[in-house]
This record gives structure tokens, C-alpha cells and sequence, in this order.
């Protein structure tokens, strides 16, 4: 059950980690689903999706993390360990698969990447088919059983990666963590929709559970734990990742609704129509509120959630929260945490390479024409 | 991260399997409740949703079957090795809790063991709260992401069990074969009803999967092979495991046309009106068609998946599935496999008390008043 590096080339692993963390990515899908019994093909068939939508992208940025956490604490780039500890970390793209497709079927969203969602490939496979029941139960199921194979498949990928006991012990408490903080805040980020909270509280909480700590803060925690960091390490590095991670989500908020199509591979203005409950939404209302444009924070209002919301109202929210100043105060944010973390990386006491590479990946993470 | 059996009392772990069971599944949800960050405390309530319906009941088949093959194998009923099988078998029931809550979502059902689905509590919630958006949406978002964290405090719970590191080799493939056989057989399961198969070939194939090899094969396999089985003993059990696992099945599927609500907490009917391709509805048609008489084969097709089904055409399913032979046939096949896998059993060369338990268990789940 050891996996290794298809088509192994003993090259250094820092040349391209996302090529690498795909190639182990391609090599075990294909391996479990070649398991998979006889009597199981057409899952494998469905697997095939899971596959393309798996294999399609996405920057591999929780294994990037992770790797070049790994590297600034002192791993090495080549051999045995180094090996183990990029298939381990591969793992987190399946976890990032089960919370993708799950995430857009929850959220009806039609399309991911420029492509069709999960969901939206069986509907479409079941309309087609005209075969009995609703196509959208047929496709609801269908993304629930790949999400959860991937899910499990992960485990597997992450426990059956050759890693020493010591390597295993020290990061089994980031691995049990970042999966709980990532369903946690998927679910309050679900239940602040439904209850149509406007705190700035309930919107940081979301950022720090399902960003900061799922993308940038676990990751680099299991990164520098394979390498064997001390505590101070380990905390100079988390606060580094929650920084950099809230500030992630928060370029993020206003990609969500002042991005580009063509780059997001989104509608436009699909987080309002969705009724995400950003920090940008909290800062709009209620600095509209407090300016006395109380007509503008109800046009807000009305604009979440709102699944016929058009191009016209898109356009006024979004001259709206740049006249009350919430997009001013998310750059304002977003410049204060990219300044804390870098503050928390330097003082990590992090080796070369690999601490340049961390610094740059706050940058790419956090910028503008990200 | 050691798990151990809480309130121990030194006593003989084979009295009473699935209270003990039931200690560790208590222990655990917990303590893993207990370590959600503060900023996850809306996630925390939900999860004492889910623990709710975990502990709620249920017949722990599964940790049971693994705990008599590790009993029949050689294993130990006391001390620190029996503790930590128990342990790792309990993640048996998370795998379980994550199935039952993502199948009654797919399947739409109101009520499970006589209480409300967690889909269906959400959803209520939602709707007495008059949040925002679809009840139904919110509640199936909460639905899926419970499942899936009992999905991954799962795998936490086994891969945390203090196993030696030979056990844990020698159940590997067992563990990673059966989420895999589980969710394959979910999807066969959900795609036989779309495309309205009625082949044997197709039944029989989720019956393997769905029930075979994930309630009853893989616990087994994972029971002996804990307790150092040979190649010989795993084969003669998985055979065990599989007659009885399909039996179980079919046994399932005459309850579900014939069974009393009281008994299996379920709808009459619920079964027909979920249009579940069961072996006794593939026999019932083709038996029907054999016989000539095509307006009761098409009044069973109609009925299959109909959401409004009325008493009267579920009493006239019932009557025409007896009359052609289906009923019949279904007994001959649980009296047959059941004899198979006894014989399997007997050829495994198991020891006292748990071959004579497992023998009790088969029985208890394929005879008619279960």
C-alpha cells in the first residue's frame, strides 16, 4: 500500500510542486479506482467524473502550504521523506474535492472552474437518459456518494503514506483539527445565510474556520510538523497562516463580487445571489446604516439571495459599498494581516528557500489581480 | 490520542458488544465535540444533533460481527488489545451514521427508527425559525456536512485505536476496501432505480456491495485479520460473510414490502414508493411476465417510486408478488445461502464461544420475525 512518485525521475521536488502533487493525485485515482470490484463498474464510470473534475485544476495551494512549510522547517527536497510527505500532503486536494463538490451542490452553483458542477453533470446525465425520478435527486446523490468516496480516499491517501511514526504522531493533531474546522465552517458559513446575520463576527468566524485555518493555517502546521518543528515554531507559523488566511478571504469577498468572469470562472455577482454573508456584506450594511443610507442597505438586503437578481442591482451594490467605504476598509484589512503575518513569518525562524517561498504565496494570495 | 473504553470496568468485553459499543461511540462524540473551537459552537449544537441519532439506537450489526470474528479468530475478551479492537470497531457505526444520514437525504425519507431524519430536524428548524432561503436547502446543506464529519471522525477513530502495528497492517485492506464497496453500492443502488433495471443481475449486485460486503463480509474480515488470521480462515469467513450478508439482504427487502411499520420504524410500503430495485421486485416482474400476466408486472412497474402510493396498490403488489413466486423464492434463497455460509463457517476452523455467536448472529439476521 505505499504509494510513491509515478514515473519517479528523482527530480527536486521544489520544480513545480503542483505538477508533482497532480501526478500523485492522476496515479491514485487511477490506482483505487483499478480496486474497485467488477461488480462496481459503473461507480468506477462515475468515479471518471470525480476524476476530471478533480484533475482539472485549481492551484493545489493547501499542498503547496503544506510542502513549503515543510521545506522552511527543514525538510529536504528529494529522497524517501520528502517523497512521503508530498504524497501525504496530496491528500489535501481530495479533502478540497469532497468540500468542492459537496460545497456547490449545497449552494446550486451550475458552475466550477468554467465547467459544469458535479451535480449539475448527473442531472444533466439523467435528463438525458430520461430515466425515472427527478434529475435533480438523481444528481444530488450522485455528488453525495463521489464527495464521500473522495473524502474517504483521502484518509487513505494521507495514512498510507510511508511516513515515520515520529512524522506521523506529531501531525495527527493538525490533520484531526483542519477537517473538523473545515465542515465547522462550511456549516456556519451555511447558517449565517439562513439567519441573515449582519455581525462582523459571525463573517470573521466563517473566514477564520473555513479559509484561514482549512487552507493556510493547517496546512502549514502539517508542513512544519513532518519536519519536526518546536512549539514556537509551530505558533509563529499558525498566527503567519491565520493572518495570511483571513486576508485570503477577504480578497477573496471582493473577487466575489467585483472579479472578473473570465478569471473567477464564476457569474459575476454570484456571492450576492447566493447571499454569502462576507465581511464586505457586514461592513457595507453597516456602514450604509450608520451614513443614514438606509435605503441602499436594504437595496443590499434584498440583493442576497436573491436568485433573479440582475446585472442592474449587481452594478448598484457594488457602487455602494465602495461610496459607504467597505471595499476601503477590506484593502485596509487585508494590507494590516498580510503586515502581522509576514511580522509572524520572519520571526518563525524559518530556513531558505522555503521561508521566501511562503512570503511569496501570502503575496500571490492576497493581491489584487490575483 | 489513545482511546480507551470509558468507565472501564475490567469487565469481559463479550457481554453485552454493543453497549460497549455504545460507551466508546458516547465517549468519542464528545470529546470531539469538546475540542471544536469556540468560534464552532453553532456547529457544536448541530452536532449534538447527529450524536442524537447515533446513539439513538440501533443494532451495531456491524461492530458485533467484527468483535466475534476477532473472539472466533483467537482474540482476547479482556485487556489492552481486546480494548483497542473494540475501539476501532466502533468506527464501524460513524461509517454508518455518515450512510444513514447521506441515504435518508438521497432517498427523501421523513422518519428513521420512528423519529425524525436529520435532513427533516433541519429543515423543520429552519422553517420555525422563518430564515432565510428554502428550508429543504438548509436542511439538506446541514445533512451533508454531518455526514460528513462522521465520515472523518471515522477514520479518526480507527486510525486512532492503539493497535499494534501488525494489526493494523493486517486490516488495511479490509478497511480501505469496505468504505469503497459501501459507497459503490449506494450508487448502484440509486442509479438501478433511475434506470429502472430489472435485472437480477443488477439487485443482487447492490445486495452484495451495499449490504455483503460492507455490514457483514469486511467486519468479519476485519475481526479475524485483527486477530492474525491465515489466508484459509479469511476466505472461509468472507464466503460466511457474504452468504449471510446477501441473505440479511434479501430477508431486508421482504420486510420492506411485508414488514410491520412497529417493527422497522419504517412506512409500509416505503420501499415500493422509494422504487428500490430489490432481487423479490426483479423476481416479482419477471415471474409476473412468465406467467403471462403483464397487467400485474405493469401495475408493480407503476407502483415502483410512485410518491403518492395508496394502501390498496401496495396491498395488491403484496398479493401478486406472493401469487407469482417471488415470496416464495426469496425464502428458498435466504434457506440456501444460509446453509452455504454455515458450512463456510464450519470450514473456517473458528473457536468457542465465537463461532457459536457467529452462528447466532447469521441466524437472528435472515429468519422471518427479525
Amino acid at each position: 500500500m505505499v504509494i510513491v512518485i509515478p514515473e519517479r525521475t528523482d527530480a527536486d521536488l521544489d520544480s513545480g510542486v503542483h505538477l508533482h502533487v497532480e501526478a500523485v493525485l492522476r496515479h491514485y485515482l487511477a490506482k483505487r479506482r483499478g480496486e474497485l470490484p467488477e461488480l462496481a463498474q459503473t461507480f468506477a464510470a462515475a468515479v471518471d467524473t470525480l476524476s476530471d473534475f478533480a484533475l482539472r485544476g485549481g492551484k493545489r495551494i493547501r499542498p503547496t502550504f503544506a510542502w513549503w512549510g515543510w521545506r522552511a522547517a527543514g525538510g529536504e527536497s528529494t529522497g524517501e521523506r520528502a517523497e512521503a510527505v508530498l504524497t501525504a500532503v496530496t491528500a489535501l486536494e481530495l479533502i478540497q474535492t469532497c468540500a468542492l463538490v459537496h460545497d456547490d451542490l449545497m449552494d446550486a452553483s451550475e458552475l466550477r472552474r468554467g465547467h459544469p458542477t458535479v451535480h449539475v453533470r448527473f442531472t444533466d446525465a439523467h435528463r438525458a437518459g430520461a430515466w425515472l425520478g427527478e434529475p435533480e435527486r438523481f444528481g444530488m446523490a450522485a455528488a453525495i456518494l463521489l464527495g464521500d468516496i473522495a473524502l474517504a480516499w483521502a484518509e487513505d491517501l494521507f495514512s498510507g503514506a510511508p511516513l515515520t511514526d515520529e512524522m506521523r504522531a506529531a501531525t495527527r493533531e493538525p490533520w484531526l483539527a483542519m477537517r473538523s474546522e473545515m465542515f465547522a465552517g462550511q456549516y456556519l458559513d451555511v447558517l449565517a445565510q439562513a439567519e441573515g446575520d449582519e455581525s462582523e463576527e459571525r463573517a470573521l468566524g466563517v473566514a477564520r474556520l473555513k479559509t484561514a485555518a482549512y487552507t493556510v493555517e493547517r496546512p502549514l502546521h502539517l508542513g512544519v510538523a513532518f519536519a519536526g518543528a518546536g512549539p514556537d515554531t509551530i505558533t509563529s507559523v499558525r498566527t503567519f497562516g491565520t493572518d495570511i488566511g483571513v486576508a485570503f478571504q477577504l480578497r477573496d469577498d471582493l473577487l466575489g463580487v467585483y472579479g472578473d468572469t473570465e478569471v473567477t470562472g464564476k457569474p459575476a455577482g454570484d456571492d450576492l445571489r447566493e447571499g454569502k454573508r462576507t465581511l464586505l456584506v457586514s461592513l457595507g450594511l453597516s456602514y450604509a446604516e450608520a451614513a443614514g443610507r438606509h435605503a441602499d442597505a436594504n437595496l443590499l438586503r434584498g440583493a442576497l439571495g436573491d436568485p433573479e437578481l440582475t446585472q442592474d442591482t449587481i452594478d448598484r451594490v457594488r457602487d455602494i459599498m465602495v461610496e459607504v467605504g467597505a471595499v476601503d476598509e477590506l484593502e485596509r484589512r487585508i494590507a494590516r494581516l498580510t503586515t502581522s503575518g509576514m511580522a509572524a513569518l520572519d520571526a518563525a525562524g524559518l530556513g531558505e528557500p522555503g521561508r521566501t517561498r511562503l512570503a511569496d504565496l501570502a503575496i500571490a494570495a492576497t493581491r489584487r489581480d490575483r
